[in-house]
């Protein structure tokens, strides 16, 4: 007996749906409409719902996702062979213009227990971490990470982790091209994120080019945290046993002080949520993207701060974000990060039609456009208060646009930087993506992956697709679930199997 | 009462001595030449030994490294301020010519204990390598790694160590870019180094970009190791304990394979030493370097192969090198890979005035010309047989130019592509520099430094500017310690501390 055809279109003007049987659908089924499919549709595959014509504009979400390059026959299958790609929205003619509409509506009384800093921000964790100034003394710090948490973390019941906010910047970095600040401001940045309680300490070589004192405050007063510093070619070290002493004692005041810190009530407003998606499928626009936009649209009612990111995956639908930024000077932030965007690339002869990956169009997505609108929906509906440069830290509660490249672990360490302390992660085809510094959140797009993925993917976005919960009723679960994990009480899967993916600069420079 | 002055001139055309003297000369001290010191001259810092004319030449290792730009007096400290950094040699002007120079004399009867394998080339260590086809796994691979060492190499006793050659390639890298082959080569070469015996796990995601399959070899056959792949994303694994089995599996029957293997005799024409340095001050030029460059000979003259790196470092040097090279197509090619940095740097309105670092500078290093001159003394006097473009793997016996930037893991993570088993590494200021998958030598260029990270550096070169060991002497120690090193009869520092850098892909294109 087959199965009930489930076609998903999100808008009426629609000339194409997505199929979202589970194993797709064969050829010869009928659909409600009256759609004969004349292919075999796999599932998260378009069918064509209308003839369209050579030439004729193939339309999901209401919008032109592409050209079609042959008539396209009412019941085919509509995918990248069919289709041309069209030009991205030029950034010239997008009309910039202070935003009317009204705030949505404030959410009051939904709170987490957090760890308050003297900032202001709070954690919703408490670790303890040692940033580098530089590759050279990666494999001293990943020692003495080691050693601490044998020898000195038990100790400490209230601090949750040691961390090494390990990278990749070197001297070889050319430090006087105009994106040099890039890489050097996110690794500073990265060590004032709310989770390390304003406790770090810094190691350093002592003969690098960026030298530690320039992961500082820029005042020198050092506001965001208390940093020891260790520099290796330190004279007064006598081998390896004296740094590593140091260190260790270092480390153990900083535990000690995070150790006498306890979880607080902290409003949700304190929330500071970087969304991504990663490994997106068809299904990530219909499902998980539109479930984590709903609760985008409650964190910023709540007051919190609500991130997305990912230039070269919400370009081709900058034309609908603009209209969305508060005022014109926003707006234009945000032509600016995509105009930055399109010349870095073509500086270099390439375009955004290196994303998306074979896998992405494995599950049934066809070009960067289609990408890109599936992938805005995960910013909710709220007005666009703030664009952030790469690695700049976040200025605005509410909906922040942080500019990052679209590569998962760019993109993580990029929010980190901005200051997120919990992260939401969408996937259709399933990564085993997590960071060590913020809970990391995995939502499934299809209940197919979630369930072969169960340890893995900690809510399935799927049921919407099937119809067994409404996006509505998933959002609220996910803003329950952010709650839940900031405060502590909930283990999302990458920190139960001790999933870590490395810090990943964004150094868009050459090296020497 | 003062020190006897030290004062080192390579060429008795230099009209600058580097001071050698641990604590440095003060003011007033009077060389053995006549020369009176008017200025207070830290070690390895630069005198005048006679009066420079504003403009004229100054002269290191009997070239210019650049002009004065104010009178010099006899007498006085000679540094950065003064110098005027003259032009990098023209690439159109060196001419090229089949090199009528003789082969070192060939040097018999040495050997070292490796494990031979499958394809002629020998391991120095015996290391199951996991490697990865995108960053999105690498969680996954430290997660199986930690485990893998605690639960299964234990029972291996003929096995080193078991290594995640983790990496940060994403699908964000342009992957139809002109340069997008050298990271690609590099992971699949780095899989292909000897020292993990031709036994090679993939792990790969399943939607990345670069398709695990290519990382095996291109004619299909998998001559240089024997792969087994895992695809995370693979229908057939339910759950992340069921991915985890797979691997700890596969494991186990590479773990067996490598355990059967014994170290055997050698001849040293199988070694493959890679060279480099980091940290270097004005000593490195002088003792260090000279040091490894009579080793390098030893090795070529034993018929084994000797590799040097780090194209900045070498770039105004060219002029030296380019006569070296054993024929006109070879000393294009190396003038071609000096050509492709010259264009990628200025691409980016970046130049070589980048490097040297200020702590190269610091130890007394002027500029890049001086850093160089003293750089290639490390390739020692033998003809140049072959140049590798960055990631390509070695193709000839004798020395080889492999170019790469000077970063230092950078350097270290393309050597390691090419084909190393031993990597000797040069440092005047001390850097706890190690790589997990061969052994790193260590070698000091001053007493000061070595002595006082006397756990971190394995050899002190800094004897010879002291006076109490010759070039000779020390290089031919320096070859006893290579073949010792490599018969795993003693352990380098690194090694025995446990101090491992992360890999580093050269991968000079955007990310989307």
């Amino acid at each position: 007996m087959s199965e009930e055809p489930i076609i998903i279109r999100i808008s009426k003007e629609d000339n194409v749906g997505v199929v979202a049987n589970d194993t797709g659908l064969p050829k010869g089924t009928l659909l409600d409409d009256g759609t004969r499919l004349q292919d075999d549709v796999p599932s998260g595959y378009k069918v064509a719902m209308a003839d369209i014509p050579a030439g004729g504009r193939i339309i999901r979400y209401g919008q032109t996702i592409g050209y079609s390059n042959r008539m396209i026959n009412r019941g085919e299958l509509v995918h990248e062979p069919a289709i041309t790609l069209p030009d991205a929205p030029g950034l010239d003619a997008i009309p910039l213009s202070d935003n009317p509409e009204p705030e949505l509506e404030p959410l009051d009384g939904y709170s987490f227990k957090g760890y308050r800093n003297g900032d202001g921000s709070a954690g919703t964790r408490n670790i303890l971490g040692i940033t580098i100034s530089v590759q050279c003394v990666a494999g001293f710090t990943n020692s003495i990470v080691r050693r601490i948490k044998e020898e000195l973390l038990p100790k400490y019941p209230n601090v949750n982790d040691v961390v090494a906010l390990n990278h990749a910047y070197g001297c070889g970095v050319a430090i006087d091209v105009p994106s040099a600040d890039i890489p050097i401001r996110t690794i500073k940045n990265i060590a004032a994120n709310p989770n390390f309680g304003g406790q770090i300490i810094i190691a350093g070589l002592g003969c690098e080019k960026l030298v530690p004192e320039r992961l500082l405050s820029e005042d020198h007063k050092n506001s965001r945290y208390d940093a020891d510093m260790i520099i290796l070619q330190d004279e007064s070290f006598t081998g390896f046993n004296e740094m590593a002493g140091s260190i260790m004692r270092k480390a153990e005041v900083h535990l000690e002080r995070l150790n006498r810190r306890k979880r607080v009530i902290c409003p949700a407003s304190d929330l500071v949520v970087g969304m991504q998606c990663g490994g997106s499928d068809a299904f990530s626009g219909i499902t998980s993207n539109p479930v984590a936009g709903f609760a985008a649209d409650l964190i910023v009612r709540a007051g919190g701060s609500l991130m997305f990111s990912e230039v070269t995956e919400v370009r081709d639908a900058v034309h609908l974000l603009v209209p969305r930024a508060i005022n014109s000077s926003v707006g234009k932030a945000l032509i600016d990060q995509m105009r930055w965007y399109d010349d870095y690339l073509s500086g270099w002869g390439a375009d955004r039609s290196a994303n998306p990956s074979p896998g992405n169009k494995r599950g049934g997505l066809s070009n960067v456009v289609e990408k890109a609108l599936g992938s805005i929906a995960k910013s909710g509906t709220s007005p666009i208060v703030d664009v952030l440069a790469p690695g700049e830290r976040i200025r605005r509660k509410g909906l922040t646009f942080a500019a990052t490249p679209a590569s998962d672990f760019i993109c993580g360490t990029l929010q980190l930087a901005a200051g997120i302390n919990i992260h939401v992660f969408m996937t259709g085809l399933g990564t085993p993506y997590g960071l060590a510094m913020v809970p990391v959140i995995k939502v499934g797009s299809n209940s197919r992956m979630s369930r072969h993925w169960h340890d893995l993917i900690d809510l399935d976005a799927g049921q919407v697709a099937l119809g067994q919960k409404t996006i509505e009723e998933m959002g609220w679960e996910l803003f329950g679930m952010i709650l839940e994990v900031a405060s502590g009480e909930k283990t999302v899967a990458c920190d139960r199997l001790g999933l870590y993916n490395d810090l990943v600069l964004f150094s868009p420079g050459p090296v020497t």
